[in-house]
């Protein structure tokens, strides 16, 4: 198992009061056991990106062991996940919410927005993974339906997606054993 | 100007002797401004991705000011940058050295070259960028002559692919005033 951010290692622990089976995980671990599936089954590399940090001070005591010591949490500028499957570039965003009836538009920030226009003005296959926590239902929805819903926003619009506009746009993605989030069976199915 | 990494800003604070037109910014400044530069004006979507880093300890004094205190860097289990490009997958990494005569494999980790390999397969376009700080020469070399290089030393081999090799199997990139490694343009024609 590939832990690129040794933060998700950490966390693995501090949940081991839930059981692996019980679907108790964060949508970001779940993820990145499916992403692991894929690279080790040689289906896709799909990666999360490391969590931007700005290095300020940093020390030495010996050769091999640099400490930070100040460091500060950075916005990122993208998506947090991207990465290649058949010949495609792929490039997402994965939030979960306890809401139940809909999904706030403050989840996500301009710049990651803007990003996902880029992306899918590219050729890229750009979606966003949802969890609803309280229904334990995870969706895949087009970057395209988000940025409706963000734009619309500034006119006026709602500040969040209903959950309705979800189910009815998106699609369900399959929970399984191994490949915890298959979101690429739904990939697959909407863009291949 | 976009830099999701707060260290470069640092870094060209520090490397402010150094006249902007001189060639004296490192490989990885110039890339990074050529990479703003593509993003700015439509023509791709390529980041670099943010140091990895384990968080092993935050204070929080106030609410909206989180200071890590402790963390240490992570070897990196990809290469460093990553994108999109008229619909292809992007993924290289950039190095430099003072060497005159050959650039030393010990440059790569295993992992970075594995990667390498993956994204080759699922039809990314792959390669690394050298720059022979020496000469003020930069190459986009295919992923294709690393790996060979990285498997013949296993066999006895050699530990660094000599200048030659890299000069014969590269492509100079073009220096600009903009685009200061315009590596797209190599791109464009070995890969279109």
């Amino acid at each position: 198992m590939n832990y690129p951010n040794g933060m998700k290692r950490k966390h693995v622990v501090t949940s081991s009061n839930e059981s692996f089976s019980n679907r108790g995980m964060s949508l970001e671990e779940d993820i990145n056991l499916t992403n692991a599936y894929y690279l080790e089954r040689n289906i896709a590399i799909i990666h999360k990106k490391p969590t931007p940090v700005q290095i300020v001070n940093v020390n030495y005591p010996r050769r091999s062991a640099a400490v930070i010591t100040e460091a500060y949490f950075q916005q990122a500028s993208t998506t947090d996940y991207n990465g290649l499957y058949k010949h495609k570039h792929i490039d997402f965003e994965a939030k979960q919410t306890k809401n139940k009836t809909s999904f706030p538009l403050a989840n996500f920030h301009e710049h990651q927005v803007h990003h996902m226009e880029s992306i899918v003005k590219h050729g890229g296959i750009c979606f966003i993974i949802i969890r609803f926590t309280r229904y334990r239902e995870t969706y895949l929805l087009p970057a395209t339906y988000l940025i409706d819903f963000w734009y619309a926003q500034h006119n006026g619009g709602r500040k969040s997606i209903p959950y309705n506009e979800i189910k009815k746009n998106g699609q369900l993605i399959p929970f399984k054993y191994q490949a915890r989030v298959d979101y690429l069976e739904v990939v697959e199915m909407l863009y291949f």
